[in-house]
């Protein structure tokens, strides 16, 4: 099988170490900005154009050309395997139409929970179950702050600096402390898990304001926190959320550390299944996009996936109790208890929906810190 | 496709549940010890000899007749699910050869780690990857004692006779805590990952003399002990213990509370990879066996194991130090440290192999515990 790699940062020269040791899987073309091997092109119509090319790896990140180049490619009769979430994300529908008329397969393992087999063991969990939910810590960066300053008493910016000079954090850290990194992890899960592609915002509440105090707080009662994005099935409805949720310091959750994933499902007849790993990095990323390569290669029979376009997603089915940390004492009838500790207010609220979060959230002022209880 | 099913205890009977909901596979026979419905048989040669049956599925558990049954339907070119560890532990090698002879399959994902895919991802890890570690919590029932001691400051004997009440220990607990269980899965894991069939004998340590006075001494420094099946490569060469682990209490395996299972795999390019779950159950295993079957109904193209005879397994490989309680102190030169708690001596070994470790444990009486650091 001739295959070409389009960019070749660290996941696609991952892909590349990784494929030297395995025999007829040959990489003949990467797409670079510049040559820097017999092996380099910068024109991606060398690529799409030459026939010999079976498969095609596409690690650009991003939206564009990543989108414009997966269509070429999948057009012009290509296997196309990517690690890219927001380009699945969004394009996710138009990639299989093409993939499907083209007699040709476009997988991407690797886009949610880097190396962790989570897209493969959704699609065979479902071939039996009705998965009822999914969630988990899917964002190294923010795992890796929360746990940093959970275990060194650490506070949020100089956390962030660390994960920054680790190369865990990028210089803008907004997609993964905001939570949009999770999210379009959610909806491509969410793809797999339920053939459907969310076009709803799914609610999601940023950790930026998480403290020190926070933390110190939490402790005192034996909890802690995590970034968790989930999706599930209420009534044949969807409900999604991405946020930091209060679990029990005696959570498996509680015991991932530094930037590692875990995700879990929850079916019916299996229960819930976690897995754990490495959810980024050079050779993990690589050794999953490899897995998808292989699935091809050898003809594994991988679920081929038909979107439907009618569900139901609502922001009004969970029922959740929240807690608030804000400067004030926050006056509203959803509040059940209020405890102050050192001079800040956290607020419990009774089991609500998202759109009466919201509706407290947005009469206080915006330093506060907002955590669903699991 | 036609399917029999051999045993209805609970994972037939679980299997069967689940097939009712699946299209085109079709329960036909289940062979009982006495009729309990139309589908039944308790004339073994009616689903042997009916060509019309293209997979059995046995969950009748033990050696004999399950090996003479399973034998008989490869021969008889019938695919083999089975969920039996201990005859496949025994007998893999020559399943392996009947079932490439007839041009069948024979896959046993439920007998390891219950619904856990864990032979799937075994199998698909070691595509690319060696595997140098493997390592988890693979027993429900001892997993249910010592999580129960540790968070209900409860003795050995009463916990073992709460797991019996509850159904997770069997009446003779032997097998589930003197190791021998673990031995079978690791045996079976053994083959995925390195096509060999150990023939060797484990070190094998058993927990039934585990105490509170020892979750006591482990938990006043923040550690805790979780019984670990192990298989490690080292230098090409294979190492493998069943016992007792001495771990921190931050470690996930710490988190695995009641009878739950984690089993994780180590590869050069994946690093660590974790998988959780329930480990023994009805529908969870049943859930297991319906992959396996629908691997086979699909086509999903599994790889065919191929054993190697030749291999090397050393119990002098690895160098680790190990904990050993004793009523009385411990006089030898391999011992660095003691400990007196609660009038127990708790012992800490330097690094030492396991043939040196024994030399310690038969110098003393047999009312030891003895555990790894790891």
């Amino acid at each position: 099988m001739k295959i070409a790699i389009l960019g070749l940062g660290t996941v696609g020269s991952g892909v590349l170490e990784i494929l030297k040791k395995i025999e007829n899987l040959e990489v003949v073309k990467t797409f670079e900005r510049k040559i820097t091997s017999d092996l380099s092109t910068t024109n991606i119509n060398e690529i799409i154009n030459d026939e010999s090319i079976n498969l095609v790896v596409e690690t650009l990140g991003g939206i564009s050309p990543a989108y414009e180049y997966i269509c070429a490619a999948l057009k012009n009769g290509k296997h196309v395997v990517t690690a890219n979430k927001a380009v699945v994300a969004r394009y996710l529908d138009e990639f299989l139409k093409l993939a499907k008329e083209n007699n040709v397969a476009f997988l991407f393992e690797a886009s949610v929970a880097g190396g962790i087999p989570w897209i493969a063991s959704l699609e065979k969990a479902k071939r039996i179950d009705t998965i009822t939910s999914l969630y988990g810590i899917m964002n190294g960066t923010s795992n890796f702050i929360i746990d940093y300053m959970y275990n060194h008493d650490a506070d949020f910016d100089n956390t962030l600096l660390k994960a920054q000079k680790f190369g865990y954090a990028e210089k803008d850290p907004s997609a993964d402390i905001d939570g949009d990194d999770v999210v379009n992890k959610l909806i491509v899960s969410c793809a797999i898990a339920h053939d459907i592609l969310l076009k709803n915002k799914i609610p999601k509440y940023s950790m930026r304001n998480l403290k020190k105090v926070d933390i110190d707080f939490l402790k005192s009662k034996n909890l802690s926190t995590k970034f968790i994005g989930e999706i599930n099935l209420i009534d044949s409805k969807l409900s999604s959320s991405a946020m930091l949720n209060i679990i029990s310091n005696l959570d498996i959750e509680n015991s991932i550390h530094s930037n590692f994933n875990i995700v879990s499902l929850v079916g019916d007849s299996i229960g819930e299944l976690k897995f754990y790993g490495q959810g980024a990095g050079k050779l993990a990323t690589a050794n999953a996009i490899v897995q998808d390569i292989l699935d091809i290669h050898l003809n594994s029979n991988r679920q081929t996936l038909t979107l439907k376009n009618d569900y139901t997603f609502s922001t009004e089915l969970e029922n959740k109790s929240f807690l608030i940390r804000s400067n004030n004492r926050i006056e509203n009838d959803f509040i059940v208890n209020v405890e102050e500790f050192n001079n800040n207010f956290y607020h419990y609220t009774d089991k609500i929906t998202f759109s009466q979060l919201n509706e407290i959230l947005e009469s206080i002022d915006n330093e506060y810190l907002v955590a669903k209880f699991r």
